[in-house]
């Protein structure tokens, strides 16, 4: 167990660290951000200097301030990644968002202790929010204020708002089927949010959330922390919990709702 | 022609009508926003009292202020749509990104001068982001900000950057196969923004918006005079200006680039 005062300056870091990566992907965002193009024949997988700033920015500010612990970032890769502390970046998530203008990006930063996520933040700069994972319980900091963050009760698809970012580019041909099969079921779905959604699901808006291959350790670690703060739950789509190599998730604020989605999503599940 | 110092008058004018909508939308924003769907058995179609006391707040002031314009709204019809002067509103669209707590719905507002709109502006105001549109220029005001909107160059849609809220729900299966084919010419596709895209089309950011059956007056007379302002065309899928009634639209920042898309929209345009 971690204390709770120890809990509480973490928070602090983990906000602290949320401003200095603000402070270096703002001035890019809508501006001259030096788009590059890393993907190659394998398709358009954008990153740029907010990506590679943030994250640098972010690394910095852990150095002074707890050079005992490991990183792990999408673009700087593993520093000591089996320390007893080990916060796991990824300062753009939605660089493709981010691209486009539009504020939906956000920055994923969680901290592992003995190889568990435990502390984790989903900040949108642009907005001024940070969505705070905590096991002292959820919150969303914006401004000066602070409101717990707590998932809605969903007792079925039926009622249930889910989403997904991109199910055309980002399902393979049996998964596609399988959110096909959810959103039939469903009374509403909403695309193109990445790991936004996953905030919604904290705050109470969203009620399920269904991503696949973009999921690394960056892309979802985030997620448990903030969701077991706000009473959310978080599996793979066969209803396991998500290891560190990510992969598939399906992030529910209701149990129930979660329950009937599962079974339509099994026959495509890894 | 309108004078110049009548049109700051009515920029003015609209900001103002922005303040007022916000202050009836924001304290529902993710709060109890008495949800109704209106859709019946023809599915799902939610209205809030966001929409209802927004568009009743804006009416309001318009009859303090300029009592001898119409008024056409989607909540509450039209008042008077043949008067010299007519204002066209839609104060949450994107209705379903804002029962998901999604800040990308938006207020639409435009001014019909002798029945061609002259005048609009998208507001976001949980961003705080009002884009006015204006034969003096359009331009992005946000907190005590302004600064001009201008579209980029796009030569092609290899390069483009293009959006559509919902191709699975909004297109009939013809639109479909035409999205489709714009889609694999496309660099990026970008999903889910309803009318803040075009926003991002003045902004520079994205080059290429394709909507269709959702596309009512009040849903697309704001894009208008706001890509007007930013060097811009709007059209339907065949190339020819979008009527009063709305329909299928295409929003393009640089010419080029809708010319090679209007093939590809050709066999599924009305």
């Amino acid at each position: 167990m971690i204390s709770p005062e120890r809990i509480e300056a973490l928070e602090q870091l983990l906000l602290d660290l949320n401003r200095v990566s603000a402070d270096a992907i703002l001035p890019l965002f809508r501006s001259d951000h030096g788009l590059e193009d890393k993907g190659g024949e394998a398709g358009f997988d954008p990153v740029t200097m907010a990506d590679r700033g943030a994250e640098a920015a972010i690394r910095q500010r852990l150095a002074e301030v707890v050079p005992e612990h490991g990183v792990i970032g999408e673009e700087y890769g593993e520093d000591r990644p089996e320390q007893e502390f080990v916060w796991v970046l990824d300062p753009v998530d939605g660089t493709r968002a981010f691209i486009a203008g539009l504020p939906v990006w956000t920055t994923l930063i969680s901290l592992r202790w003995r190889g568990e996520p435990v502390l984790s933040s989903i900040g949108q700069p642009y907005l001024g929010e940070v969505f705070l994972g905590s096991p002292a319980g959820s919150r969303l900091v914006r401004g000066g204020d602070s409101r717990a963050l707590r998932v809605r009760p969903c007792f079925g698809l039926s009622e249930a708002i889910i989403a997904s970012t991109d199910p055309t580019a980002y399902f393979e041909a049996d998964e596609r089927a399988a959110w096909d099969r959810v959103r039939a079921a469903a009374r509403l779905a909403r695309l193109g949010c990445d790991a936004y959604a996953y905030a919604m699901v904290a705050a109470g808006t969203i009620d399920l959330v269904v991503e696949s291959r973009a999921c690394k350790c960056w892309d979802i670690e985030a997620a448990a922390p903030l969701l077991a703060g706000a009473g959310g739950v978080v599996t793979d789509w066969a209803g396991r919990p998500i290891g560190p190599n990510g992969g598939q998730i399906a992030i529910a604020g209701d149990r129930a709702c979660l329950e009937e989605a599962l079974p339509l999503l099994k026959s495509a599940a890894d």
